[in-house]
């Protein structure tokens, strides 16, 4: 495995999925053993694994279990006795559109397989864990072209790396190939509240993987900026709508008001399954609000008085206009808009590089 | 005492200092009994009492504790016999303003003091205490006359309440204001990491005095002003300077630029002995920074991976520019700048009112 890229969350191992319990981190590194489909089920609910790409690879590997357990030759029979358990994985994590996207992927394979069904999900399986590592590595390749200095320090948020992913990661990757390449020397991890994504997880890849990370609270990155301590701030994304709007975790719409007050780069990094060519902007995206409970306490100790309420949404949606560039594994588009995005999304085909 | 104003952290009883403990809210309300101006300085340097104004009004009371302890009638003997007090109560927040100058005015009533220099000193920390409430109060009336309209919400930052003043607080004495007026219907507290004094303690002291309040993660408050969910942002000022820069606890800055981004105003809420009119602008206040352990971790639970450092800015700068009010116990000042500042701060004698 190449240097400072170690980390796997999701394993399929014999005959079994392996995965590594996030819920955990940083301080055990614990994996959990998924020998049915209804134990992957549990996991991606109750976050041992999360990130939607991982969430829908696991989501494949769980496919694979309830067919094998099942041990029905006739693949119609299969495809029939097959759906109680797409329906239980599909609505384990019901936001997740890679989720959904995985398993259609999966009922496709299996409707056109041949003799050995349970070994042409699992081909599935694995191809779609695969082509997210490529589309990753890729991503950091065209990301990190872009860096024009050496050894600068860069802002991320939440955990966009090996973790949430089948590895390498996508804002992570970009910021694992420029430290590979010389042109990032440290990293600044928002803590990234409520969840601290950034302190457990982000802190944990990147230290674990030899490159340098700095956690602050999540409301000193306009400090940072303002002294001149990044010239970049580097994101995943949930959702991009079709003008170039970036759903993402709650917070990523602050740093991208401060970067451009002060003339930091804005770097989404996002595969093209997350772009959403259907919806028209990011206005339209409903927001998604979780427990209360999580802003009122930290990994579950209280720490707001009684009385008060909360205020939880998940994600926030950063205009295009504040995007200096999002990276796909399709290409670039410097200054996204309606237009940049659909030159890039219309041709489903081959590669497009820097369209502006 | 009036309605929504129920809260006094220092209470001279009898011949003690009484300090309401704010480590241990909101979870249990206890006072600290102080004796001696020992425990006096113990319960600064250990956050039990914190607060510019409140570090200074508990520090004036413990050199009375310490006049009294050393029972000496003659007052040249009783100045020169406190100076060891004096100074060890001065260093036990350095960094504090409001602590030396509160010691300051102490040793001139000393100095002045007549037959009974205990009492002098007695009444000298009253009165501190009594002119901090009654600026506040006055600067609540004045930040609370700014608002045009009914039952808006507002989002602050950090606690500038009762727990941080003799009583009734700077951004919070406004917002206590304006919810007695009907103008302020909610508040929305940010939970202000790593310290956590919006979730823990201005949440507790709302809620203890009626006033609906909603706590959040720092990093929404874009996205809740990007929602429309407030009108002003309200905070206090750790150090204003002679241009109407503000220094204040970290996160302060990215407020600004989101409501200035947002139209929403940005209210500064400040006694005038916050202001340093010998310093020029913001950039020549060297930002604090206190220990990353605060930071990698969460009242005391180690949150951040091994192996991560954390960077720790205790205060940030916002400049003038963003600031669309200025309230001083003096006057308010719209759009602060150097001659707005100069024309409010030059006369020290009657208060001034709508500088421009």
């Amino acid at each position: 495995m190449p240097v400072h890229d170690t980390i796997r969350p999701i394993r399929w191992v014999d005959d079994h999925l392996e995965l590594l319990d996030q819920r955990l981190l940083p301080e055990q590194e614990r994996r959990i053993h998924c020998a049915d489909y209804v134990a992957v089920t549990d996991a991606i609910r109750n976050m041992v694994v999360r990130g939607a790409p991982a969430i829908g690879i696991a989501a494949a590997y769980g496919v694979v279990l309830a067919a094998r357990a099942l041990a029905i030759d006739d693949r119609q029979a299969l495809e029939c006795a097959l759906e109680p358990a797409l329906q239980r994985l599909a609505e384990s994590r019901p936001t997740a559109v890679n989720l959904v996207w995985a398993l259609d992927r999966m009922r496709r394979c299996l409707a056109a397989a041949g003799a050995d069904p349970v070994s042409a999900l699992l081909g599935e399986a694995n191809a779609i864990a695969s082509e997210d590592l490529a589309a990753n590595r890729r991503m950091g390749e065209l990301g990190a072209g872009i860096f024009q200095e050496r050894c600068a320090a860069v802002l991320t948020h939440c955990n966009t790396g090996s973790l949430a992913t089948a590895g390498f990661g996508t804002a992570l990757g970009v910021i694992r190939q420029g430290f590979a390449d010389g042109t990032i020397s440290r990293v600044y991890a928002g803590e990234t509240r409520p969840w601290l994504q950034g302190a457990r997880l982000t802190a944990w890849e990147l230290a674990r993987d030899g490159i340098p990370v700095t956690v602050l609270a999540d409301s000193a990155a306009a400090l940072l900026m303002r002294q001149g301590g990044v010239r970049w701030v580097i994101v995943g994304a949930d959702r991009v709508t079709a003008n170039g709007d970036v759903v993402n975790k709650i917070g990523t719409y602050g740093l991208a008001l401060a970067a451009r007050a002060h003339g930091v780069g804005f770097m989404v990094v996002a595969p093209s399954s997350t772009v959403d060519m259907q919806l028209a902007d990011g206005d339209r995206v409903t927001i998604e609000y979780r427990d209360d409970a999580e802003v009122l306490s930290v990994r579950g100790q209280r720490i707001a008085a009684d009385g008060a309420s909360g205020w939880n949404p998940v994600f926030d949606v950063t205009p295009a206009a504040l995007v200096s560039v999002l990276v796909t594994e399709r290409g670039v588009i410097e200054k996204p808009d309606r237009d940049g995005m659909a030159r890039l999304f219309a041709d489903a085909g081959e590669p497009v590089r820097n369209v502006r």
